[in-house]
């Protein structure tokens, strides 16, 4: 099946949605922890992360334009802290349910725990295995949609000791993290395959 | 094993670059297909690609600083196209070698093909299953590292009938697309679950 930008743009609304947010390839699936000023906890799933630069150490998350109910930029600007933790498999349906337009905190509905490090304000998510601390940099307005880009830079990182191999790669195969597809769907990893730096002379091998 | 932000500066310059473009999860996995202003072609595989919108249909990559060796980001300023193709299981070894600094076309030393459809002047990968065409909307420079993130509005997209759901939706496993991890891991899927919509009053089901 194929689709011209007029095609496209003719879609209906939902199915529309559904293919484009389908199309750009697997995602990075994390829970974002934050607070508000009044230490009230807040747990979101997102999908729109990606690295920027590791030296400084820093990533980019996109943020659909703030509706009601939507509290994970508002409490990161008010608090300058979140963190980021990996779903792990059986998670993801509890971390779809963040999702939804809660009232309460995610944390006293859905299956995640808080959990607190010496000088983090933001809750971490307990028995995540890939997680981060990280304060925003900047924050860069899409004026084409009205999404945030936000920079951050992390601040404070854990992963497990199995998926940390000699040369700093975290395997997260091993660490059982999810991948994110489309708006709804996740993803279980089957295997890996790592391969040398790629130079002309020689195709890379298999590491 | 954990980090903080002073130990993270203070890693070894390439475990550090592994570690962290590692942890922010499961990426896109592209190959990023443009001419320059006299034709010659150029193929380069991307993992830092995000939706950044579905009206209108637009995403956003990161591309490193332009050094020699590097002619996407000048390709697609020079020509104002370039293609996206997912990269399929058994064309992980091939892909990364587009990344090597080539004097001479990826197409004439790896094993992708190029192809052309009518009216888009970017060579297509021939074979790939979800691909499409863009043209560049906007250059954001990130000046905390000088990389650029580049909005790109969709222009032509194609999705394999057997993988095309009813409301829209692309499956990726079912296509064969790999997810990226780190500088050089390559992902294969093991199976999909999508959730209903969330709401607060019903633990979102299976689809």
């Amino acid at each position: 099946m194929n689709w011209s930008k007029v095609e496209i743009e003719g879609l209906e609304r939902f199915f529309r949605a559904n293919l484009i947010n389908s199309v750009t390839g697997f995602k990075s699936l994390c829970l974002l922890g934050s607070r508000d000023a009044a230490g009230r906890e807040n747990l979101a799933v997102f999908t729109q992360v990606i690295h920027v630069g590791a030296d400084p150490p820093m990533l980019g998350i996109l943020f659909r334009p703030v509706v009601d109910g939507m509290h994970s930029l508002a409490n990161i600007r008010a608090t300058g802290w979140f963190t980021l933790n990996h779903v792990l498999e059986g998670e993801a349906q509890d971390a779809h349910w963040t999702s939804a337009r809660w009232e309460v905190s995610e944390f006293q509905v859905t299956g995640f725990e808080p959990e607190y490090l010496p000088q983090i304000p933001a809750p971490f998510v307990k028995g995540s295995r890939v997680r981060m601390a990280l304060q925003p940099v900047r924050e860069i307005l899409i004026e084409e949609n009205g999404t945030t880009f936000l920079l951050a830079a992390i601040h404070y990182l854990e992963v497990p000791d199995h998926a940390l191999k000699d040369d700093g790669f975290a395997d997260l195969v091993s660490a059982g993290s999810l991948a994110g597809t489309g708006l709804d769907g996740y993803a279980s990893l089957a295997g890996l395959n790592r391969f040398t730096y790629a130079r002309p002379k020689e195709k890379p091998r298999p590491i």
